[in-house]
């Protein structure tokens, strides 16, 4: 086996007040960046593109650096960094976004440092769909572009949106977004019209029902993991896309890619974010390994295994 | 490949008040039973006992007939037919109930003509749980009983339940129903409570997300297979019961019975009820061939294959 192709991820990085059934954990690093980076360094190198404030604990960076991230693209602004606060209910199944402070991320422009322009694989985190552009803008001409939106961007930026989609191989989104991209309720045929706006992989985030994958494969439908305990719902969606991605990293990247190449790193997506919901914030993801992963990805391959 | 086993199924013949977003539909038939005799007479021969009035539709009873059913342990009853009436909401996820007349069925005792009472399988729909023990009083000695119940019967007669549930070699119920009964929210933890109260293997049916099944085999997970058109899901947790009782009665059932040939009969399961909601009732598998259901199994088969 050769060695993993590195990754570029760019997103946010930020300070969760997190009120769980659990306890209330204010100040948790979070962010859409710092949750994939954890999780896809398990499997492959990630370098990071994502702006803190000054107010960033330097301790957490080192620990990406630590896990063989690049984190010489996290720009260090003056001010302070981007913090969201959310209530989750009782069951961890919804939850309510109490406040957002844009803070540094409000001037976020994703500078790509000349060094990582050539990364074969690229993460694009859920931040403003110009921004996305921009970052496919300054790289040279990756093999692989995975992305993420949200409702946010779907109705306020459609014409952007629309843009960059062409330019999206893998678009990771759940059922609401891909209805309210596509206009279409029923799941099957708003799938074909998101695919028809330019994604050849789409998929689709269900939560703790997993999630469906639809490219000329067909449909595939990973389910999700029944936990005994499941903690934080956090960064689950970002763990996905890093442990997905990071799979993605360990295979070919010089034909297209198959659909069954995609099927299993659906698997290890769903492996990696059920380890991250396992604990409060990243510090799950944050020692993750790939055996780690392996073995969760055997026991959801056990779940649909007839014999 | 020796003849499938015969099935007894006991449980509600009705007219259902259907309020669709595809139009309303009146006068309807529908009731446990019909639906799963119609899903499981695909696959194997059904014998059912139930009541119905003076109005319910001797054609209807024809037609099960047609279809190899053993209708003579319907008991017509002076009086009007069980009735119910539903609202939909317009994605088809949630409906409400605006009427129930218990009619005929207020007083319903199933009596197990003599010809049936050596029956090796038997599906007892969800009616009170004294009444599935009365069934299985009458009974010789069945190889398999699968049961359904639901949450009126889970609060209201929970010891009557209990006592029923030490009999029952199969659950299917839904994911409330699994916490209510369990008192425990966590789907895992839940799962294993309900197990302990007797039933071997335990089915959870999640709607479109499709179902899981815990057994000593471990955990198996069906997803729901995404259909381009639903039209009413009235019906499709007993076509799911009928096609699952359907298969396992194509089975040898003289050694107990494999977790794979459970995790088959899943798929049995699955595979049918997404037939029934394609269409208005049950006029869907009033018509299923075997055939149908097994191009079905290999779709959902399809949707969790690597290769």
């Amino acid at each position: 086996m050769t060695s993993p192709n590195p990754i570029l991820i760019v997103g946010s990085m930020a300070f969760d007040d997190l009120e769980l059934p659990s306890g209330v954990f204010p100040n948790t690093v979070g962010g859409s960046a710092t949750y994939s980076a954890f999780a896809c360094s398990a499997l492959a190198p990630a370098r990071v593109v994502a702006v803190v404030g000054t107010d960033f604990p330097e301790a957490l960076v080192g620990s990406l650096a630590a896990r063989g991230v690049d984190t010489t693209g996290i720009e260090r602004a003056a001010g302070k960094t981007f913090r969201w606060a959310g209530r989750y209910d009782a069951d961890l199944c919804g939850r309510t976004s109490l406040d957002t402070q844009l803070n540094v991320f409000a001037d976020f422009r994703p500078k790509i440092p000349a060094a990582f322009r050539s990364t074969p694989l690229v993460m694009l985190g859920n931040i403003h769909p110009a921004l996305q552009a921009e970052v496919l803008d300054q790289m040279d001409a990756p093999k692989l572009v995975v992305a993420d939106t949200m409702n946010f961007w779907i109705s306020g930026e459609p014409k952007t949106l629309a843009a960059l989609l062409k330019r999206v191989d893998v678009l990771i989104i759940n059922d609401e977004e891909v209805r309210e991209l596509s206009g279409v309720h029923n799941i099957r045929k708003a799938a074909a019209a998101v695919r028809a706006l330019g994604p050849k992989h789409l998929i689709i985030k269900r939560g703790e029902h997993g999630a469906l994958l639809f490219n000329d494969g067909g449909i595939f439908a990973v389910p999700g993991f029944p936990l005994e305990n499941v903690v934080d719902p956090t960064g689950a969606g970002d763990s996905f896309a890093g442990g997905l991605i990071g799979y993605l990293a360990t295979q070919s990247l010089d034909a297209p890619l198959q659909p069954s190449t995609l099927r299993r790193a659906m698997i290890h997506g769903t492996a990696t974010a059920s380890h991250c919901v396992e604990a409060v914030g990243t510090s799950r993801v944050a020692t993750l390994t790939s055996d780690e992963v392996e073995g969760r990805v055997r026991e959801i391959s056990a779940l649909f295994a007839i014999d």
